[in-house]
């Protein structure tokens, strides 16, 4: 039985939750996956790290988030040039790592944010988005991209007032559950051989927002991932969101930001569309500090 | 069965690795482990979260980390009116939260440390470390010592270059493997009722760097739990470092580091001493950036 190269994880019309890959019919010519229709795809046994296609052949009825789970979020902050100038930020020495909770992950679709972010501050962030497949540590930035099981779509959801707030750290504005939306699509790294050279979209209500590629970054995907595994031991499902290019809605004049009942989608050439349709909880938190 | 109060987790000389409850012969009379003789303890069965005291009688090897894994290390910046000062930085309004990798998750005895970070930057930081045992999303203040299943000592690691290197975010310089060595004795949040009365010193190679009270944090305990549940579920087994007193090795005249063979014991009154030798790795950073 062979890998996948393209894999999704969905709710099936025939009942249950599945991994599969995606046939023919259900992607654009570039790969992108179509969900524009309804998508069908062959099973996948042994799930993202070790599975191969097997021979059942399913209906979606739901696309999910491409991992179940994952160990460690870890993002970059200011990795494209023009982003960095727009926020007033100095362009970075190194690459500027932050962590989302596990349980900021989430799938395309609606999603729930905390009501009390729901104040003119929620923003939007397209990313390449990268999975690791093989542990390591010191990794070595011509072997980087052996580690790298798999890249798709990813929107670094933020608070922005909350993102200054912490003294200055990014983490609590930018990890709250459902913070992180990936997918749908994994595409593996045996695909996308040059991860430097790919169109990257933000569309808000149908509009594009944010439209650069890939090679605008600063630190590489590689130079990343060789990066974050100095002195740590990168493991496997480990999520890392690369960055996002120019064009988010905090800085602009006036300011855009994510309201109630906004649908939101990252769009990468060759991987496809996450969209998410943006809901506020009716949590109300009950303690001031 | 009755639940366990205070909790290790060691390799026995009877063979194996187990929680156990210290016998009241292995405890001082205030309550600390004493790591200064041999250890004995009864089986906790059950682990952590769940277990209650069994029957059979271990004697201690080796002590581990109170815990196997942790799912989140989240650490909280400058909680100290006079460590906040020493650094030169601003009263925060907020929390200052930041993530270690769960895999920096290390215990008592000796740790190694990547080479690379073997300059003089490497500090400790003397922390009351909390471990989430009830899962919990906006968390009253008034009840988020309920969601606490534990207390024990912990040792913020920090690389003080690259904690500033990486844009200002923290996470990269104290997140590396090893950096978070806890333990060794989980005491209940039902034994400590009062964790801002707590006495908390840093011993470097037998003198004292650090002794303040948990009264001297700017955001208690329970303002900390409360805060990082606003919009985030607080998952079981979660790590909380709640800040480190005045007294880091740093910012001193002349600065003091962590060097090759140093011995940095973490004590806590009530918990015990978390006594860590400091080794550098061999491993060699392959690749510059």
């Amino acid at each position: 039985m062979s890998r996948w190269s393209r894999l999704i994880r969905f709710e099936a019309v025939e009942g249950g939750i599945h991994y599969g890959q995606p046939t023919a019919a259900s992607l654009l010519p570039n790969g992108s996956l179509d969900t524009s229709k309804v998508i069908t795809a062959t099973e996948v046994v042994g799930g993202p790290f070790e599975g191969t296609v097997g021979t059942r052949s399913f209906t979606v009825k739901k696309l999910l988030a491409p991992l179940e789970t994952a160990p460690v979020i870890a993002c970059i902050g200011l990795n494209y040039r023009l982003h960095a100038k727009e926020g007033g930020n100095k362009i970075p020495d190194n690459p500027v790592l932050f962590h989302k909770y596990p349980n900021s992950l989430a799938g395309p679709g609606p999603i729930e944010l905390a009501d009390f972010v729901n104040d003119k501050q929620m923003d939007y962030e397209a990313e390449l988005t990268v999975v690791i497949g093989k542990a390591g540590k010191n990794i070595p930035k011509e072997k980087a991209l052996d580690h790298i099981l798999a890249y798709t779509c990813g929107n670094d959801l933020s608070a922005r007032k909350w993102q200054r707030a912490c003294g200055g750290q990014f983490n609590f504005g930018k990890g709250m559950d459902n913070f992180a939306p990936i997918g749908p699509q994994l595409v593996s790294s045996s695909v996308i051989t040059d991860p430097q050279n790919l169109r990257l979209r933000c569309v808000l209500n149908g509009k594009t927002m944010q439209d650069e590629t890939t090679g605008d970054m600063i630190f590489s995907v590689a130079e990343i991932v060789s990066f974050l595994s100095r002195g740590t031991t990168l493991v496997p499902g480990t999520v890392i969101m690369t960055g996002t290019p120019s064009g988010v809605g905090y800085p602009r004049n006036p300011p855009v930001c994510l309201e109630h009942g906004d649908v939101c989608s990252i769009e990468v050439d060759g991987i496809g569309s996450l969209q998410n349709t943006i809901l506020y909880g009716p949590t109300v938190y009950e303690t001031k500090l």
